[in-house]
């Protein structure tokens, strides 16, 4: 069941027995990983934080750059544990200060992200986390983001991965840890 | 005291030389306090929690509620150092589950928040946390969610308080923390 992509020791139990499916949300059809219910247990998230800690150390980022709103949830902590900045990736109008854009593509929609234009120095490892890697739209748009301000992408956290979006081909070659995964 | 909103003990020197002011963001008109220089700086966070900690602890929380979006960013960090969990407060139509819901009026417009209508129990102690408090809509609506459900909270933090705006008014009463008062 865990395919290549998982091993025991990133795995998380906690994480896989405490995410509720929400059917029909947010559009008709999708059936929702509602993560609320992991944010909630204090133990879950604290073994969730220690697999994160655990790939954020291997990869050396200088910067954690965490995708708006749930990546904030896990952003900060993990920057702060590392020692380094935390730097938000938003929805287009988010952002006060001068920003760049991407577009992608999401399981249901399109949509843009911006970052500011000085979040990234040239030559910054960076460490990209979200909660979710579905169809890597949202992913591989956030990496352009980085990559166009000079950084370079050392790594990706997600917290689930809905492996039938196949969402890796999108961020094909790059350090990527997810927690669980639904193949 | 800050009178005595702020002591020296939680004042963050390093937030106000920090914040960037972005003039007519998000309306003309509005000056914007952005606070993406101070989450991009470890040291300023690093002290920045450091008082969320102290003030957090006194307040013996069972849960933390940090309010979307830029509340997600410091509520997880503190709800881990507490031992407890973390509960989002959304934007209408973000929370996938049964959701309860406040209207609120804010410094440029009007708005709602929800809440998972399982999210607190019943005699919980609830710390609310927000980057921002300004008018205090966000900050009384989301006491109303937590007392709806029967939550008690204990306390309220924000990294800043733009004075002007009177928002304390609108939480009176409540052990209320903010580490930058623009008067």
């Amino acid at each position: 069941m865990m395919s290549e992509r998982i091993t025991p020791l990133t795995r998380s139990l906690l994480v896989e027995q405490l995410v509720r499916d929400v059917p029909d949300f947010p559009t008709p059809g999708i059936l929702f990983k509602d993560i609320t219910p992991v944010l909630a247990n204090f133990e879950a998230m604290r073994e969730v934080f220690g697999h994160f800690y655990t790939f954020g150390r291997e990869m050396k980022p200088d910067v954690v750059v965490g995708i708006e709103s749930r990546g904030f949830v896990l952003g900060m902590p993990l920057s702060q544990e590392l020692g380094v900045g935390f730097v938000p990736v938003r929805k287009p109008g988010k952002l006060p200060y001068t920003t760049i854009r991407e577009e992608y593509t999401l399981e249901y929609g399109t949509n843009a992200l911006e970052m500011h234009i000085d979040a990234i120095e040239a030559g910054m490892r960076v460490l990209i986390i979200d909660d979710l890697l579905a169809t890597g739209g949202t992913a591989s748009a956030a990496c352009r983001l980085v990559e166009r301000l000079g950084g370079e992408v050392c790594g990706l956290s997600f917290m689930i991965e809905l492996g039938f979006l196949h969402g890796r081909k999108r961020i094909e070659g790059r350090a990527v840890q997810s927690l669980v995964t639904y193949p």
